[in-house]
């Protein structure tokens, strides 16, 4: 038996959205410490990974191991028929075919199940090693989504450039060619515009703008987003999965994580 | 001559876009006691009847029967030019093969009139017979469009079952089952999200959701839609036409009605 | 060299959102006194002229004169980086094949950069020779707007009819028939709602609406446009080009004016 179960829904649409788009079919591990994701995306260049935690949840049960196997675009269709205040619960019983989710709106009197059939899939658990990483920069994360879609304009990659001073974004195209420059920047009124700058070494690396730009509809899910880079390992997107509750109370329930391999530099050439 | 006026132009707009992806082509009866229009729609299942009466005009006049046939989707096109505070004016000289349309916005330096050519259309003018039913439900006219799109994502078809503790709706499909619940609910202070069910007995029916949706385009009209059922008769979802004046001061103009026949019980099989 | 700066780079976009559907490519002319760019749609029916006076820049400098041929889609790509309280910069050194576009964010820790190539393009400076009208009408730019897609619900074309009373929008279709009538109209408290007609004598011209609807896309830029006609002679459709500061001080930085072509009155065949 599997019951997990969030007081806020919106929660799981968003996490549905910021992952459907990349991976169609994906299987969800459920163990009694949580439940993670993890998966290439269609085109097999990219990787996805998603972690919630059971003390996350407003309830959380797992007697045992699970993995469930299902069409995420199907899944995403279900959720959206839940209200953004309703409470969610996913309940699986040990060897169904099936799971049942609950949508109970905040007025008492009404109530919705769905039932989303699983599936078989081939598993991939990569396991991906724990580095460190010689560049992190911590930034709002709209920023970083408009920065992705406006460079997009101008070309198909972006090269990130992290120096002590700042961290450059930039991108050439045959109309011409744009950069973005932030620097260091804390606000105690506003950390959530914070550009924070951990760095060894300056290091300047590219990435396909299509990669980045799929990763940014993780945006909604909360306000800073981390990259991860070091020479010759893939860059990590990461976003917190905040649950906002009422009265501005916000419980981190996990987190999603993008990997992208940079592009080989050919300025060499 | 025919003559009607409505203070707000904009109850005209809602009442084209609730029947005009139905029909596109129906004639107005015009008489001393109001306006009505009864069709089926295009694909000849279903049938939208819209009764709006005399007195819920500012002004009306009919001097004789008239029967004005129009092409509504061109209705809905000078229906669109006029401004939501507008006045809006009907007027048809007798054995004229138009009909004039005067918008007076509230400045007073600005009015527009267009004029639409009418059509001889074959009457089919159908009798309702008086029925009464077994089950009414009273519910969210918002919520019974939500719900129908809703469904719709899981199949083609809702299934609507009263018991005297609540309404259930649901669906079934490809990719699993999902089911909304409404229990009685009523409350002093917003009455717009009361769910009142009276019945005789159980019932339940199945409908094809193609057709609900459409129907739900009136939800815009009013609070609250009326679904009512009986067995071997159509489902009747019937919304009341209110033309909301200034200070919240409401005026029941009249009603729309859709009828849609159940869909036979595949389930002996 | 060439400088210019504006402290509120949404005026930019407007701009270029106001002529881009309709002229692709086009070259900006910099003077000491400012910049204006002409220009043919692509269909070379109607003209588009810009002027931008130097004093309304916050910064201004050109040494000397210089043509600056771009693709206009291109800048458009490329303004669309800009925040809408971003400052914008244009710049272009002497003899050199680019511009340069900076802008700056009203936080002090970002600021971006693009470069975009310039294009030789054939010059076709038309002396618009001054003309004095016979009629001047000055209106809502939104009205305006509005009575252009409205009436294009009904016909291809809008004659203008201006009278002492008044001002007529007219339009003739397959559906039928619709205008829109304006008197004269002014307003202490609102002045951008005014209507006003100045005229010599009476005068009816029809226009396309197709080329109309793309001069409105300049509606965003000021609150009132400028009627100008006279028999025999291209319609001016003008727009003052407003920039609207903090504490709701507005300054005009110049205008944009349309010229199109009366149809010729078939009404004689």
């Amino acid at each position: 038996m599997f019951e997990a179960k969030l007081d806020r829904g919106i929660v799981l649409k968003k996490i549905l959205d910021a992952i459907n788009q990349l991976v169609n079919e994906a299987s969800w591990e459920c163990t009694s410490s949580g439940m993670s994701l993890q998966a290439m995306d269609t085109s097999h260049v990219s990787l996805v990974a998603v972690n919630l935690n059971a003390d996350g949840f407003s309830k959380f049960r797992c007697d045992r191991n699970m993995v469930l196997g299902m069409n995420l675009v199907n899944l995403s269709k279900i959720l959206k028929c839940a209200g953004n205040d309703d409470k969610v619960t996913v309940k699986a019983a040990d060897g169904d075919d099936k799971i049942k989710l609950i949508f109970e709106a905040s007025n008492e009197y009404e109530v919705s199940q769905y039932e989303i059939k699983l599936m078989n899939l081939d598993a991939e658990y990569l396991g991906i090693p724990e580095t460190s990483y010689n560049v992190t920069v911590k930034m709002p994360a709209a920023k970083f989504q408009r920065i992705c879609r406006d460079l997009n304009q101008i070309g198909d990659a972006v090269t990130i450039t992290c120096t002590k001073s700042g961290v450059e974004f930039s991108a050439t195209g045959d109309l011409g060619n744009g950069s973005v420059t932030l620097n260091q920047n804390s606000s105690f009124d506003k950390p959530e515009d914070n550009v924070s700058i951990s760095m060894q070494e300056p290091l300047s690396q590219t990435f396909a703008l299509k990669y980045l730009n799929q990763f940014t509809k993780a945006t909604p899910l909360c306000s800073q987003v981390t990259l991860s880079l070091s020479p010759d390992v893939p860059l990590v997107v990461e976003y917190k999965v905040i649950e906002e509750a009422e009265e501005d109370s916000k419980t981190e329930i996990g987190h999603i994580r993008y990997y992208l391999a940079p592009k080989i530099d050919d300025n060499n050439e």
